[in-house]
């Protein structure tokens, strides 16, 4: 086996887990969020700034490395691990949730998709197979089935079509993977709005034994509520001596309320990309740098924060580096975000160590609100 | 006095000169290479990694920084040091060579050069004392004087008007100098390719006795050769015991060339420029890392560099990084290309401590040759 996750404890307040995954590359903290490293490199960063804001594992994507370097390169690189200089655990995606976002440049068979490159228009194909083949070359020490991500709204015929090809593609995934000792490949709960399909997927999934789980096709468009109500009654379907992991959600709100729903993996190209359009996550909410009203504010981003961006420099200096179309406007407020997000991800953990996550949450949207 | 410049030798081989200045804001050893940060930054870098590839002093741009953020705002902001977060030497330009830049966007007078902003076109007007104002609410620790950096190539009688009006306007700036204590304030001797119009801006500028001389009007487009002529006639005439500075002036051989003839302080924006365009400077040459023959090398951009880009990084990842249009990619080769010019002037100053500039710069040339 590949990884090795160990449940700590559940809150006793909010029944959010704390726990760690042992991978190849090292122990990771649970709930954690991932940043997003989509073309080998978390954009702006620098790895070494990703240990100095203890950043434990990060997520890169199959889809663009497969088009570009390509994963042979990788591969001959001595795998992504060494190609990027991390050191640290890395999970890569199956491509699934890129391909079917193109639209009318893919075409779904029982086969797999085929599909149009966003880069130069080439054909591809991506199946099940092809998928695995790509992240054993890549070499991530968590690798996630080739899905399909329903979109929202849909049909409920749609929803279940698609969920059961998604546990035909799981199953050929896991006989695809060269290297289960290696890499953890998990299984994806879909089944988009309907409890019922919800509960057909987590049947037919876990069925099929996978070392770790995710739930998918969320925060695609619905309402956080639904989204919530979604994870209240998919989690408890789940193994406890797994671990859970929701793709592509990174907002504060959702990552409090998905912990407490029994989540222990996130990740979201969020806070990474707002930080580029020069938008902060703080402690007192968001920041949109560009504002007039921080022309001459000489005060740090975050007055809660010790990264050292915060430390360093003003809301004016970053106005002018946002206005100023400067690199180093969209590297410190990346490397802010980012300490932001597994700063938050500390405490949750700290406070379901101490069986109190639903006063911290209540404690943290005092000051910061819902609006991000 | 604001600075106090020492000549600790001069090379028996080559007549460079080895020396040090004292600013406000610390040492600087000479000669030596200033990174340029035109709007308060320099290009891809924190001020962490300039001390890390030991940068001692920068440059940045009255010109930009006068149009934004504005200099009131910076002065508010505590001056340039604190507003960037840089605690070490800093030199400003006074406009000048910008606002000549702007041709039909400029109108010169006596008084000064009326201009629109080639950020949003509006008016402004740029004169000696009006440079100098500007210069003083910077803050930094040496100031050039107001002048105008002749074309080439340019008629004699232009080029003789020009200066003899750059000295009208260094005296003016030295008038409007409101803190020559703290703020050196250094003036241009102009005189474009002609000897005798060198000699006699040399004459009257050095009359007007400044803490330290630059060479402007060079590296305007005239062949190196023609540059290395005029330096050759004209850095005799400046005084032993005071820095002189080349501006404009970037490349290896440029600076190695430079410092030969007497030159203590260069700057440029070509090794920041170049690399976010991909280009790196190495000990064998310039590597152009977008070619697709570095596609599948492993190895570092230059094999004998000791930067954490070439410890770190492969060719093939800083190439897919470059074709992904990634940040990290002017991140990475501005790191290798700065801390690669600073080593190269670490070199010249043992070389001339050891009386073999001469000598090194043969060893030099023979792996670099003089391509970039």
């Amino acid at each position: 086996m590949a990884i090795k996750y160990e449940l700590i404890k559940e809150c006793k307040q909010s029944g959010a887990r704390l726990g760690r995954i042992q991978t190849p590359h090292g122990i990771i903290e649970t709930p954690i969020f991932m940043p997003v490293g989509t073309q080998a490199t978390v954009k702006a960063m620098t790895p070494e700034e990703l240990k100095d804001i203890d950043a434990q594992i990060i997520l890169s994507n199959t889809y663009h490395l497969y088009l570009r370097p390509g994963h042979r390169l990788v591969e001959k690189a001595g795998g992504l691990h060494k190609f990027m200089n991390w050191d640290r655990p890395i999970l890569t995606d199956s491509g699934g949730f890129q391909v079917f976002s193109l639209g009318d440049l893919r075409k779904i068979t029982e086969e797999g998709v085929e599909f149009r490159s966003h880069l130069d228009g080439s054909k591809h194909f991506l199946s099940p197979e092809k998928a695995i083949e790509i992240e054993n070359a890549l070499g991530a020490d968590i690798i996630m089935a080739f899905d399909e991500c329903a979109p929202y709204p849909a049909e409920r015929s749609y929803v279940k079509n698609s969920l059961e090809r998604t546990t035909r593609w799981a199953k050929r995934c896991k006989e695809a993977h060269s290297k289960p000792d290696q890499q953890a490949l998990f299984g994806i709960i879909q089944g988009g709005m309907y409890k019922d399909l919800r509960e057909q997927s987590a049947k037919e999934i876990i069925d099929l034994d996978f070392p770790g789980y995710a739930v998918g096709g969320l925060s695609v468009g619905e309402p956080k509520e639904l989204m919530y109500e979604v994870l209240e009654y998919t989690t408890p379907l789940m193994p406890k001596d797994k671990p859970r992991y929701l793709m592509g959600v990174g907002s504060p709100d959702c990552l409090i309320e998905g912990a407490i729903r029994g989540i222990d993996m996130f990740d979201c190209v969020l806070p990474t990309r707002i930080a580029r359009n020069g938008t902060a996550m703080t402690s007192l909410g968001k920041v949109v740098i560009k504002n007039a009203k921080y022309t001459e504010d000489f005060s740090p981003l975050d007055p809660n924060c010790s990264c050292n961006t915060c430390k360093n420099y003003s809301k004016a200096y970053l106005r002018h580096l946002y206005k100023a179309e400067e690199i180093l406007s969209a590297r410190l407020v990346t490397y802010h975000n980012l300490h932001f997000l597994i700063e938050l991800m500390k405490n949750v953990r700290e406070a379901i160590r101490q069986d109190r996550l639903l006063d911290y949450r209540k404690e943290f949207f005092e000051k910061y609100g819902y609006e991000i």
